[in-house]
């Protein structure tokens, strides 16, 4: 089973999970993955290759699947097992169980950024909103979130077009630090900060490259990354399973038309897309007081970031990133860009 | 001007440099870099293609150099202008006030991970030592660091063999998190946690790949990647500056021996080297009674990052790693390993 160990001077956690490589030395050299449709786990045909199927919606055809959702063959997180959280001297270890399970998005094999229609996304983040829904019942889990890593230079390892979803018995260091800026935001104003960056964004009309009844698109005012783009909530909202049927849509279609526009713009970006939103508010003893006032603090949101610059030196010594865009170039470019 | 924005959510800094790439269209397409020794800015002759000489190690014979220091030419930080920090609405601004040198670490245009040999690792942890101190006179800057970039997947855009040493106007959220940790567990102690945790480390002898006099070389605990190495002094001091010229020696014996081995070991590996050392002490109204435990509280460090796997959605949603080797593993692997 994995591990998750925290490093008390970082203050980062790391998830050390050795089954995902076979020993040290394999790493050195790359492995080929199968990268057609014959040796394909994902395509139509190969059921037979994934874990057992969680979920799976069908298509109008016989015995045809529209998605799959499978677990992961080489998890990170494990659903089996006692979850414990040890001491070791200055160290502290916590099993590695959670979930990590892949969204088989389409029986399309290949998919450009620009093939992706709203029918597509709109059944993966509906798949997102089912398995979050039904692994929060899971009262060993701390937070749930769902990512994509679309093409090698973010970090796919298997062509056919997927997602994950990760549950884990952890709050990860990045999204506390979220909580607790929104929740220190609200008690000193009673207003939800998200919220309020999105009143000034509507105001300056800056960095805004969409919108829909629904959904705002942004260039993030210190985006870490250039034409990284922030999907929000109009409607203040903690939670992405709180959406309804015509709000999932709405996500779709503006995820569509910026992955579109990424994809005619700058030549076929490799890209990250990650939902970040609220953590399991199981009743249970870890810090109830604390995420009381989750509903009203915190909003969720979408990022999709093109993996257009690297992660170098600089980055590791100072956890932030050096962009040579300004977000509002980068707006403006994804606003007009001509798509045709 | 390049300029410092905080994100009040994840409460990270963003360096927006756009005078670092042309357009936002031209990041669309890879340029290519020279990589011949007629047309490469650092090697001897071509002198006249980098900025005005800022540091300089003569060799033996007449005119040649065997190290040189000069101002980067796409800078992400510059001297020149007025520090400025501004509120912007919700947001903040710092303008992009700071130093970015290179240092060509040696004449020689082609130089594996093997060939570096202790002399030219001397030289440039000299040149590191005399760069930092002097730009440490300069009151506007709040933290000066090295790093080093080797080959293009750890984001190297020059393969003639250079480092970076760059003074920034804010202190990195990074190392902000490790000061904070140093000094809460010296409040509560008395003790400094990483002599602590070095403790540890010889009682286990688990995580231990090499020692000497004054340097050990452990793989981290918690290593966010694989085969990840700190070389901490075994002496406790708060700031790099401080080695003389025989630990100088010492720290560069034991990177070039980490350096043969990763090599040899794992097939000629990209990585990172980041020296983590103290911020700068300026007697200045900015929280001056917070580091003024500091040198009791906080142990400076080296580290190398071979850049073996990647960063993907599960890393940028959660601001934390998957890491595939147990620590131990890679110590034990990189201890015995034979490099002959």
């Amino acid at each position: 089973m994995s591990k998750l160990r925290f490093d008390p001077l970082k203050r980062k956690w790391t998830v050390i999970a050795p089954e995902r490589a076979l020993r040290p030395i394999d790493l050195a050299s790359k492995i080929e993955l199968p990268n057609n449709k014959e040796s394909c786990p994902f395509c139509p045909g190969n059921e037979a290759a994934t874990p057992k199927e969680i979920l799976r919606f069908n298509g109008t055809e016989n015995g045809d699947w529209l998605l799959r959702v499978v677990p992961n063959k080489y998890p990170a997180f494990r659903i089996e097992g006692e979850l414990k959280r040890e001491g070791y001297g200055v160290y502290d270890i916590v099993s590695g169980i959670g979930a990590h399970e892949v969204v088989i998005e389409t029986p399309q094999h290949n998919l450009s950024l620009s093939d992706y229609t709203p029918k597509i996304l709109y059944n993966l983040f509906k798949a997102f909103k089912l398995r979050i829904s039904d692994l929060r019942q899971d009262l060993r889990f701390r937070y749930i979130f769902a990512f994509k890593n679309y093409g090698f230079n973010a970090g796919a390892t298997l062509h056919h077009p997927h997602s994950q979803i990760i549950a884990m018995p952890v709050i990860p260091d990045l999204v506390v630090s979220m909580l607790k800026s929104a929740k220190v935001y609200y008690e000193q104003k009673e207003r939800c900060l998200l919220c309020d960056i999105l009143a000034m964004e509507y105001r300056s009309n800056e960095r805004i490259v969409l919108e829909n009844a629904d959904f705002v698109a942004i260039c993030p005012f210190a985006s870490l990354s250039p034409f990284e783009t922030r999907i929000c909530p109009v409607k203040h909202s903690h939670d992405f399973t709180e959406l309804d049927n015509n709000e999932l849509m709405g996500l779709a279609n503006i995820v569509r038309e910026i992955f579109v526009r990424l994809d005619k713009s700058l030549n076929k970006p490799h890209l990250n897309m990650v939902i970040h939103t609220s953590p399991c508010l199981n009743k249970r003893p870890a810090h109830p007081e604390y995420w009381n006032s989750i509903k009203y603090d915190y909003h969720w949101f979408l990022e999709i970031i093109p993996r257009i610059s690297g992660y170098a030196g600089f980055e590791w010594a100072t956890g932030f990133n050096i962009n040579m865009v300004e977000p509002e170039e980068a707006a403006k470019f994804l606003k007009f860009v001509s798509v045709t």
